[in-house]
């Protein structure tokens, strides 16, 4: 399917993870948020470039990018998440009820970029392979405050095979303004993550023998410092169910 | 001279272009603006990140950086530029009687990090060799408007000998976040720039049989918005007078 296919099977109500859909074009996180926090929410990317490194930001008001010109972002998002004063209020299909002209959309680079070449080289991605959503922990580790806004760093895990690791942080370090390289390699109780097993967002992803948990910087981290932070409102999708771009991920390569 | 004591001279009002000082430390443009104008700014740097790559912003009002902790802003580059309206109004040693607590510093990556990889390659940088400051020119090409920020991009040009301009290329684009690679090579009309030997900012520098002009996005580039969008106030450093940071120039490579 295409990206455009893929935009109007979500925008037809269909609700799924998109992990291994438009394969080679990027997907994206997001983040709507009322024009007086779009400075908090932009500082907040610029300081932690790593978890949310912001590839497009709407002007004001407008349902538009330049990063998929034909998509209409209140609709086209397989499931979205609506938060007041940090609380999860809805997952509705659309927002166009909650939508109004003083909204501002972030769309942040997700690590899905960097998983087609990944496959291509021979490294298995597990959670693409069994039809998963890729597994996502809040750690102990601080992001960089921006304003009003705070909060943990989230990774997406994948397990890697010993001798591919190296491949797997060569790999996604080209692709910087999309998470790039791993943030945290093996050791998950450094990051204060418990068990593996039971991941804050997303499914649960089988660690075999002689594989290595891999952490790279997560681009539902805005969502976790909506939940520190209690914005009055915001909009974002649900962690997994991205907005698929017209971008080819090779845009993004170094 | 170590990033502090190249500070230190600039805050005693030594005035010279800082292409060569203090190597291996990365250093930054930078542009102040009022409050009120910062989120078009930032925004301006999000939708143009190769000529407005920001590596850092400081709190409102905060003349300190995490860039240089010991570093003091208002005082501690070679030479400011004050602008009203977007015309130059004054060119003093520091901005002292200028500052106050509304003001919000933008630092921008400068092109020469990868310079001194460049030179360890065995690539002649002239402006470096010869002491003077690099050539900059205002372009045709337009940057992707922010708000009430809108201008031409504007370039730095390095000649380059015809056998390593692929060396050159590969060397800055491990850079991604100070300018990285390119963004045009040879062609100088192609970019609206009719006479080398007449930079719009900097000294010409000489061209040799054999060599390519290879042009680089630039941190001066905020400052042609100025002078286009014409803000009440802004504050600069001078072309080439770099704020020169504490940050190693391989903590930006990919």
């Amino acid at each position: 399917m295409s990206p455009a296919e893929s935009r109007e099977a979500f925008r037809g109500g269909l609700r799924v993870p998109t992990a291994g859909w438009a394969p080679g074009y990027a997907q994206a996180n997001m983040i709507i948020v009322p024009r007086e926090y779009a400075y908090d929410a932009l500082l907040f990317g610029q300081r932690n470039p790593k978890p949310c490194p912001i590839i497009g930001v709407t002007d004001t008001g407008s349902p538009h990018t330049d990063l998929a010109p034909g998509a209409d972002l209140r609709t086209d998002v397989g499931a979205y998440r609506v938060w007041r004063d940090g609380e999860l209020v809805d997952e509705p299909d659309d927002v166009l009820e909650y939508w109004n002209d003083d909204l501002v959309t972030f769309l942040i680079g997700c690590s899905y970029t960097f998983e087609t070449p990944m496959v291509a080289a021979g490294i298995e991605v597990r959670h693409i392979s069994k039809g998963q959503n890729v597994s996502m922990y809040k750690t102990s580790r601080e992001c960089a405050p921006a304003g009003r806004l705070s909060g943990p760093m989230v990774v997406s895990m994948r397990p890697i095979a010993a001798d591919r690791v190296a491949d797997a942080v060569r790999i996604s370090g080209q692709f910087p303004s999309v998470h790039g390289a791993p943030v945290h390699i093996g050791a998950p109780e450094a990051l204060g993550i418990e068990d593996l097993s039971k991941p804050d967002f997303g499914d649960p992803v089988e660690i075999r023998e002689g594989e290595v948990p891999v952490f790279w910087a997560c681009g539902v981290t805005p969502q976790a410092a909506i939940m520190r932070s209690k914005p009055p409102f915001a909009i974002t999708h649900a962690p997994g169910y991205m907005f698929v771009t017209d971008v080819p991920d090779y845009t993004y390569a170094v």
